[in-house]
């Protein structure tokens, strides 16, 4: 029997509340924080730009030189300087004819439009000013920001660590990928390598245990012998059996907040925290382990990690009705064709190909009871 | 004067048109080909479940011998087989009770529901049969397709190159990023860096050059040095003045079929062919490359590499009118915040701040004047 049986949503904050975010910290080179979140508010130690620059090709001059100058109307200056974009603009001028507004007649440059001050310059300081913040602490870098630091001398930057994830495959059928062809009754390990794969994906550094058998002192060894990990994902024996043992091993080690969840598929669930650190239980069954991975593990390790990217989705209209079970979240694989949402509507848990063969993800909340044809949904895709 | 001005629209049918799909393959261990595309069918080499398997914990029965039965009518059976999920069914049973529809009576089995055939069974081949088409050339692998293809045990994939992209950064006042102190007049090449890491996210093997200086040879000398690159990426020298060579260098070792787009910000930028390899020139703005690398360099990336990976992106509300130039395509930076897109209304294409403060961008279509406050808008998210 479930003994702490939650709906997905509740389960869902119990989890989060107990999965903190992550304090260490280390020093990357800005060049490579790309995709990494800042620890540290940046201030700009310098202005950018550093001086007045040129923004335009033409020519340096002086905006009160230029007063009344029209097409039918020239100005004649013998005070100017060439330049190009992104050269200084000395500070006896103060804006930038366009070469296309000018014409060079022998030493002198006539000018047929009226220039403003600081027309076509860049001023010092115009994109930061030194000591303006930048960024603040929890911004994932991406491309460009990345180059603002490097733009702005700022060669080093604070980042927190990757969320280290240790991931526990449990099930004396299961066999190590590729190791040797499979005997009768056995499976080769595959839900460890989703695991790994998508924490990665979503910031962490994840490595997988070797195989553990259905044994309870040997899961309890495997979560005391990681005990440094931020979060540990147990695969297998997560149901009501008499040799699943890991939710058993979780309220013995520590608690055991969630067991059993109003989730389709992924009701064999569990949650638990051994030692002040997140313990999640995924149920052998690889569609029912990916319900757990989006639903919950990437929340959670987005929270550990102060992350916030977000999911690629897009909207689409049910091509067929959806039937789900009243009180529980539903997760259905859904294929995308032609701005369709067409739902895969094979309810086995262990059937892969289902998810090899949908482009993503709709969700059923569990206050409806399925969802209509021709509705629009929210389609989440696999990444 | 830009001599081949085209729409943005336009400008980008006409790159993609030049840009091929990469026919270059590698093969590679399944377990590391997880966001790679596949260059093969994959056709299941077996049968998956390879036999019928026990789909829940409980006992392998004969479904004829529990006809009838019901809990206040238990039927007692002599014949039966105690097994956990993932085991086989032997092929003397056709269904499996679950633990809680049944008791142990001595050596009898008590059972209180009627099973029809294959109840709880998951039948060989119910997820995939031997011979079945698994993937389709073109498909992305995402970690539950790695983990399909290992559990089918199929090692090695054939999937197509990485497109090989070549950055070469131009501009006499550029210095590479954290050589030294920044003299008057210079700026740290930093252009370069944002094209790299862009073309990596999606999918290339980026590589930049040195600084190439405002020279005609040089600069050719580059694109002939990286000619079995599958896209050249110049950036600078793109505009209409005497030192823009990159659009006419192209003009002579190939083709120069764009020079300026009606694009804002991202006015000077060039697309040629030298080799039949297409060349994408970017304007020395970092904000207006910005534009480019999305707008332009992203798609063509994903058709050479045989790629369709979506866009994050929201919809929003938004906060204030976004005022445009008729008849061009804008790309204008944006800032989310409770459900409203809030425009940067800084118009320097120099100002990079405006990208590190955004959260995305909006597009305003060449056929509309601006957009309203209030419009929805899809706002795509700086990756």
């Amino acid at each position: 029997m479930f003994r702490r049986f939650r709906g997905a949503a509740a389960a869902k904050d119990m989890l989060l509340d107990r999965c903190l975010p992550l304090q260490r910290t280390e020093r990357l080179p800005s060049m490579q924080a790309s995709g990494r979140v800042l620890s540290q508010d940046i201030f700009s130690p310098v202005s950018l730009p550093g001086f007045d620059r040129a923004a335009m090709d033409g020519f340096a001059v002086r905006s009160e030189d230029t007063r009344g100058a029209k097409p039918n109307a020239p100005v004649i200056l013998d005070n100017f300087l060439a330049l190009r974009t992104g050269m200084l603009v000395p500070g006896c001028y103060d804006a930038v004819v366009m070469s296309e507004d000018c014409r060079m007649r022998g030493t002198t440059l006539e000018i047929t439009v009226q220039l403003h001050a600081y027309k076509n310059v860049s001023r010092i300081g115009e994109d930061i000013s030194v000591g303006e913040r930048v960024f603040s602490e929890g911004h994932t870098l991406r491309p460009p920001d990345v180059a603002m630091l490097s733009a702005l001398g700022i060669d080093e930057v604070s980042i927190y660590e990757r969320p280290r994830v240790v991931i526990i495959p449990t099930g004396g059928e299961l066999v190590p990928i590729g190791l040797r062809p499979l005997g009768v009754g056995e499976a080769y390990e595959i839900n460890g390598l989703i695991a790994r794969l998508y924490a990665e994906k979503w910031g962490a550094r994840a490595k997988k245990t070797e195989i553990v058998s259905d044994d309870e002192g040997l899961i309890r060894e495997a979560i005391s012998s990681n005990a440094d990990a931020d979060m540990i994902i147990i695969i297998g024996g997560t149901s009501v059996g008499e040799k699943d043992y890991a939710p058993k091993v979780l309220e013995e080690m520590g608690e055991l907040f969630v067991h059993g969840v109003r989730l389709q598929p992924g009701k064999p669930t569990a949650f638990g925290v051994v030692a002040g650190k997140p313990v999640v239980c995924l149920p052998g069954y690889p569609v029912a382990a990916l319900s757990d991975l989006y639903l919950f593990v990437r929340p959670a390790l987005q929270k550990i990690g102060h992350r916030s990217d977000r999911q690629p989705k897009v909207s689409a209209r049910l091509a067929r009705k959806i039937p789900s079970r009243p009180n529980y979240l539903s997760m259905v694989r859904v294929i995308l064709k032609d701005g369709e949402a067409e739902p895969i509507m094979i309810s086995g848990a262990g059937i892969l190909s289902s998810v090899a063969r949908a482009d993503g993800f709709v969700v059923v909340p569990e206050e409806r009871e399925g969802l209509e044809a021709g509705e629009t949904v929210v389609v989440e895709l696999f990444e």
